[in-house]
């Protein structure tokens, strides 16, 4: 028997029913029906489960650890999410608190394929935290957005990643905007000599994301983002495994439709359906995410399960340029900070500002060496 | 300029504090910057809606309508799911509660293709309510599920879906699984010169999906069933589009339910994306939407905005037999009943119970008739 797929839910319920409200949902999420309708001892061997522990939660709710067959899943990315969250996602009173796939489903997945050594090879930057900013506002013509990835380029920013809203929109169309932005930073390189990858957004159906992977290869580009709840995390996987030949980071819009912690989605579901990098709200900013929270997500990323590559934490979603010593204390150095607004804030201090959060992660860098 | 989508929130904030977090979200599903960095006039014209209105509710909360320039959806599926509830589904005091995309978008997207009429017409069912059950449960092997099809078929039941399930697992694999419970209706409605549908579940990545619908197809299948948002809603969009041939039944698994209220999701999103029915969690099963939702979510399904088909509601999620003459009341004649487990119940009573279930919507239409 192959090792299980292993849930974990906090499951409100008292505690005189917390048996037959675990039992019931590790029903649900396979056979779909109740024990005194499950007459099929085959059935029941091949596609029942069990529940392994049951633990008070402080909260009053209960941990619920279930053990789910492998052989339930079918090696399908889209039923591995229907077993872990398929149907109880219906029940308000029941969420998803963590993840663990056995190896031989997580080698299927394949996770990050450059993960955070890849990225750090592709961006040229040794051992310090990545530097990150964001091509915005959506709205803007490609020569306005072009121009912009060149400032941030000039300031030394490692990474210039699109807004996750700049589609395939009339006022900047992907295929002229990502040209522009990657010989906008080419240029820029060849006279400073310093790396920037422009990592351009791929959305839309799963051909119209292959076609613009093509474009953004051909187009030069060191890495991509995609929001894999937005397109849908079998299409996500699908693309990355489809030989995207550079880094994807994923980004988590649309990814709090769910009731699932942040840890289980973006911590670990994300890097396992092939995220090298994941930005996300970090504690802080205009997002809710807390300290714990945060923290635990970055410590996911990094510490996956055998055999997944590390992935790249990379917080953002408000983070003030002030914060970037306090949150490289938080975070550590491999991360990536992602300053978006805060260096935008004054049209004409763009550089500079682009400049204080390059110069704030090599201050802190030669400090804490 | 084209008519804007409009998109309504629940927001939770103080009197004090609503105008301008209305503001604020309104910034962030589009350019993601405060007002104070928003220093384009060009991009404000093309990319900044407007908040429309702002209604107290009586929870204390605000309802806050958006109108979002239909430009920044660039016509991507994934972009509009951004522009809807993108950043703001991670934003704990916001609820997602209703869409209404303009005419030129929805014919983008296209809606139904079959829609109930389409449904009546395959399934060779005038007025009454349709009724439907489910291939239940995972684990049997493919000649147990492709008998209880033929049992189902034997009864009359309009419907036979498999279980959402029901994937490509090793234990019943997609194609001979498909093959042998199409067959099996066939079988059955050749002796009794009755229509039975067999509506067999797709899952995976998007490729992954298209051959599966092929085999479908080839089949001879007269409906599939897709969980969008297991599959994600732009590959689920696609996969209608690119010529599936038989309608489409959506089933709501992954939807969550607490941040986007289900008669957004499942009542607009998932037809405009191309759902010909849509299974839902019906008021007094083992799920939570209480009548009200019930209702509302059907009515959307029915009364879709123009150009869009009407979609079929198909209420289900542990629907006991015995409610069946109180459903038909609530939720009409233009409903397919879904009933699983109940008929399920008791091994040497499979035909008969589903016997009951047909007896019993035709009893109810020959007395509302």
């Amino acid at each position: 028997m192959d090792d299980p797929v292993v849930v974990t839910y906090a499951v409100r319920a008292s505690r005189d029913a917390i048996d037959a409200r675990a039992d019931a949902l590790l029903l649900e999420q396979t056979v779909e029906l109740p024990r005194s309708a499950l007459h099929d001892a085959g059935a029941r061997g091949r596609a029942v489960g069990r529940v392994a522990r049951i633990d008070p939660l402080s909260s009053g709710a209960y941990r619920v650890t279930l053990e789910q067959p492998a052989a339930t899943v079918g090696d399908d990315p889209a039923q591995l999410l229907n077993v872990l969250f398929g149907n109880s996602s219906l029940q308000p009173d029941i969420e998803l608190e963590d993840v663990a796939l056995p190896a031989g489903l997580l080698r299927v997945l394949g996770g990050p394929r450059f993960g955070i050594a890849g990225i750090r090879g592709a961006a040229g930057v040794g051992q310090r935290a990545l530097t990150c900013t964001a091509l915005k506002p959506m709205g803007l013509p490609v020569e306005r957005l072009a121009a912009l990835a060149a400032t941030f380029a000039r300031a030394g920013i490692d990474l210039v990643k699109d807004d996750h809203g700049l589609a395939d929109q009339a006022f900047a169309p992907f295929e002229p905007r990502v040209r522009a932005c990657q010989a906008a930073v080419n240029e820029v390189s060849a006279r400073t000599g310093r790396r920037t990858l422009y990592v351009p957004n791929l959305s839309g159906t799963p051909d119209r994301l292959r076609r613009q992977a093509d474009i953004a290869r051909a187009a030069g580009v060191g890495a991509v983002m995609v929001s894999p709840m937005l397109v849908g995390l079998p299409a996500f996987h699908a693309l990355v495994r489809d030989g995207l030949g550079v880094p994807v980071f994923a980004h988590p819009a649309f990814a709090g439709v769910l009731r699932a912690a942040p840890e289980a989605l973006l911590g670990r579901l994300f890097p396992a359906f092939g995220a090298d990098a994941v930005i996300f709200p970090s504690y802080g900013g205009r997002f809710s995410y807390d300290r714990k929270t945060c923290g635990a997500l970055a410590r996911a990323l990094r510490h996956p399960a055998d055999p997944l590559r590390p992935a790249l934490p990379v917080p953002a979603g408000g983070v003030a340029l002030e914060r970037v010593p306090e949150l490289l204390a938080f975070y550590g150095s491999d991360t990536a900070l992602l300053v978006g607004a805060s260096v935008l804030a004054d049209p004409d201090r763009i550089e500079a500002r682009s400049g204080e959060l390059v110069g704030a992660v090599h201050q802190y860098q030669e400090e804490s060496a």
